[in-house]
């Protein structure tokens, strides 16, 4: 028994398989069509696994490009499979943060997984991965970079007064062309990002268990501006950015 | 006595010079500093009247620029400038849409210019020129060319999705790179800015004189799309897009 879950991302597509017992990891830029991206990535899974398309016995989908990929058996909303997904990868998890390349997401988290309530963004680019891949393109650097590049704690953020994308775009640019550190603007984006989000979760205080997922919990600093702004620890797992494919992986074996 | 009012916007400096009967209108590109463009259409207005500094007897400011304005004898909110300009563009003027260029207001007017209530987004680029001029961007072409662009009403418009500046322009180069029709992009441009800054001013209904203000009511095209969404007459004067500096001056007469 074999199954497969997959998050067509804005961004990334990634891949989970699932075999009851090992876990299968694969991700690749979205690119303008999730639906090659994925088929491409399920036989990259396939043979580094050595089975063939008809030994999986369920394809769960989810992410806003499952609807290009007409060889799931199920698709499950976003909220269903990240929330399942970061129960797996931290047992007694109270909430998660989600942020993904064009949105950022809010869920609590019940037992066994359950979306108690959620809030989300994919309206506005502020407080998103697309909000540091704006940045990050002003800065002439890759967005993978800006974690390292802030520093840690050494460096004082430049605060950045627009919420705005578009405005804080402008806003780094003056910066920039005023001599300001590089490291300062960029420790000051990711506080930019962190407050942004912190005021999308503020209904939903507590202290337990918070995990961070989704492609930008990669960056390191933003994990450290979240935790200063929530007051509260903010984990993250090697796998959170495939929590949403774990999710529909972990819903896949249940259906098959 | 002569006095002047000056409207220090983020995208133009607008000068407006006033001696009780003629008036005289001097715009430019803000730039880098608003305080040296000022100074430079100071000296050309008072070229152009023959007349010397020592002549103005009242200068009063506005927009988001005044503040770096020294030699300003007062300063008034852009709210009740933009209110006065508009009551004196359009006698009996009930309601004003000020649509700039990196802010959109709503003004309900009362007797003698008087602000009743207004609404007024600075936070977000959609809905302001600055939308506008990032769409232009991406489509190769001049702020200043839009409204012609799109053609009239033989043009159907492409509906534009998203709302945010970001998404939009994502949006737009998706649909440029499909070979979309590029006037029926620009006229679905129109109407997601008339769109956004109806939903602004939903709360101020009725149906009195409407005057459309602001560095965007030159294009003609937004116009047309704000009375298809609001459902009444929306007015323009060759002079909108000074109501701000025009209403400074008349407020400087006062004073004067
Ligand atoms: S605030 Fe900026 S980033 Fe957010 S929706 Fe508006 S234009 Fe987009």
């Amino acid at each position: 028994n074999i199954v497969a879950g997959i998050d067509a991302g804005s961004t990334a597509v990634k891949l989970v398989i699932f075999d009851g017992q090992q876990m299968g990891f694969w991700q690749q830029p979205t690119g303008w069509s999730p639906a090659e991206v994925t088929h491409q990535m399920l036989d990259q899974a396939l043979r580094e696994w050595t089975i063939s398309r008809g030994d999986l016995r369920h394809i769960c989908g989810t992410g806003y490009g499952r609807v290009n990929l007409p060889f799931l058996n199920t698709t499950v909303t976003e909220i269903a499979c990240h929330s399942r997904g970061a129960a797996y990868l931290r047992p007694g998890v109270e909430l998660v943060i989600d942020i993904g390349g064009q949105d950022a997401k809010g869920i609590q988290v019940g037992p066994k997984g359950r979306v108690l309530d959620f809030v989300m963004n994919d309206k506005c680019a502020a407080g998103t991965g697309r909000f540091l891949s704006v940045m990050a393109h002003a800065l002439g650097l890759d967005v993978s970079e800006l974690g390292a590049y802030a520093g840690g704690e050494e460096v004082s953020p430049q605060p950045i007064n627009a919420m705005c994308t578009v405005f804080a775009e402008s806003e780094v640019i003056g910066l920039i062309n005023r001599g300001v550190d590089r490291k300062a603007i960029v420790a000051g984006l990711h506080h930019s990002v962190a407050r942004r989000v912190a005021a999308m979760i503020a209904r939903f205080d507590g202290d337990g268990p918070l995990l961070f997922t989704g492609g930008v919990s990669r960056n390191e600093a933003i994990r450290v501006a979240l935790e200063k702004e929530l007051k509260r620890p903010v984990e993250v797992n090697e796998h959170s950015p495939y929590a949403g494919a774990l999710g529909a992986a972990l819903i896949a074996w249940e259906k098959a």
